[in-house]
């Protein structure tokens, strides 16, 4: 048993999705959820200073004490997560290699769509990553600019919504895909939109579900998960404003959000030097 | 439901350690294995023979009707699996990946061993594996040349195999990985002398286990598993002697073995072709 608690962190907002089933498959646990608002969104930045944020937030979090960090974000991931994982001395989880494994094994036909941000897609390590397990599969990316703002915006299950993913569904449909990656922490929210347009027939997989997933089993494997029974407690943290995070995290994490603490971009600096 | 039979192939008996694990894991399927036993073994041949014998076995599985071939030896896995997931419309499952897998999630100190054979050790394929979940992660690799024959010899509980063991181990046990990966399918038969000369604190991951896990949670995302509930069937091929595969099988299936069919060579041949 080990009672120490599992960091979580994105560029904002998005990864509380993650921490959302998290919570759901392993309520015994801790967490603490640092979302970096001052420096949101990632997707536009160059690499190597994605790199340097994510290195100073998961330094932070070892700082404090975790057993694990899970990289909610799937830019950070793309970007980062092999540099994070010779940082740190605990395990480093991401996002892509859960999804990717996933797609695999559910796809019957052996066409997998890709729909994420630009950066993912640019990055083309979901096809690498797919690939290393199925050579004979075909990975179909399609990038939705669109999608992350939509989504953080007044009106997420709009008809523009609804537009949008039509538009970013179309090239996946005329593929003939019968699973497709969603590839950023966001899109569990417009779940019902996807689902309807791509239909029953087609298997979506998401980031939250399959990360989730990957952590309750490192945990069980390694035999460091939290005594069973108990219900754990969660910490947020944000750089940025900490009554914006909290009314809009509430959507992302479809639970109750008490407090928020703020952490000030130096005390990261501090931690990765 | 999919009541097609899984077809399951090695150069020899090694593979029936992984069917072993099937049958318990999955019972209610049925099952087709062959073995090579005319042109075993694999490991000292070269690369492209090795994949134009798993191109031609895996044909003829799939000519038989299977809805997924199992590479259950790690020379072909490492040699032929791209090559055979490209060729192939029903999926190829192999034993490296699930292992490597399996690894990365159960190491505490992130130093993981290696026992294989000379050419899986070559390949560099479990290092890769490795590093594309966890960039932080260790991979100490030692080639056992003389552990399969002693594991396929008269007395594979004797001292010479301790002995070999122990001077396998020394490196690994210098070293101090907490994990050991056990990249061959011939190595489940000595468990116990593997585990008294590591200890109890090591963990022993083992491909047969993890294959057939990754079977099961394929058959189960695809929903092509068979009804529950039902006891399904396994036929027996090989390329060599009938006789011998059904007594030395059963020390490797560790269950009976009723009746062998032959498959001349002629047959695997036209079936690539």
């Amino acid at each position: 048993m080990d009672t120490r608690p599992i960091g979580v962190f994105d560029s904002g907002m998005g990864g509380l999705t993650v921490l959302h089933e998290c919570l759901v498959t392993l309520p015994q646990e801790d967490y603490v959820y640092l979302g970096d608002g001052a420096r949101l969104p990632y997707g536009p930045r160059p690499l190597d200073e994605i790199r340097r944020f994510a290195a100073e937030i998961a330094g932070y979090l070892e700082s404090l004490g975790v057993k694990l960090v899970v990289a909610a974000c799937n830019s950070a991931t793309a970007a980062a997560l092999p540099d994070l994982q010779r940082r740190l001395s605990v395990p480093v989880v991401g996002v892509l290699a859960p999804e990717a494994h996933a797609a695999v094994l559910a796809t019957r036909n052996r066409r997998i769509g890709l729909l994420a941000t630009e950066a993912t897609v640019a990055s083309g390590r979901y096809a690498e990553l797919v690939h290393a397990l199925d050579a004979g599969a075909e990975v179909v990316p399609v990038a939705c600019p669109r999608l992350v703002p939509l989504i953080e915006g007044d009106d997420p299950f709009g008809e523009e919504t609804a537009e949008a993913v039509r538009e970013y569904a179309a090239p996946l449909r005329e593929a003939g895909v019968d699973t497709v990656i969603l590839g950023c922490t966001h899109y569990p929210l417009i779940r019902p939109v996807l689902q309807r347009v791509f239909g029953r027939g087609v298997t979506l997989v998401f980031s939250a579900e399959e990360t989730a997933r990957e952590v309750a089993e490192l945990l069980e494997r390694r035999g460091i998960g939290n005594g069973e029974g108990r219900e754990g407690g969660c910490r947020f943290l944000t750089t940025g404003d900490t009554a914006l995070f909290r009314e809009m995290g509430r959507r992302f994490l479809q639970l109750p959000i008490a407090s928020v603490e703020r952490v000030e971009l130096a005390a990261l600096e501090a931690a990765a030097a």
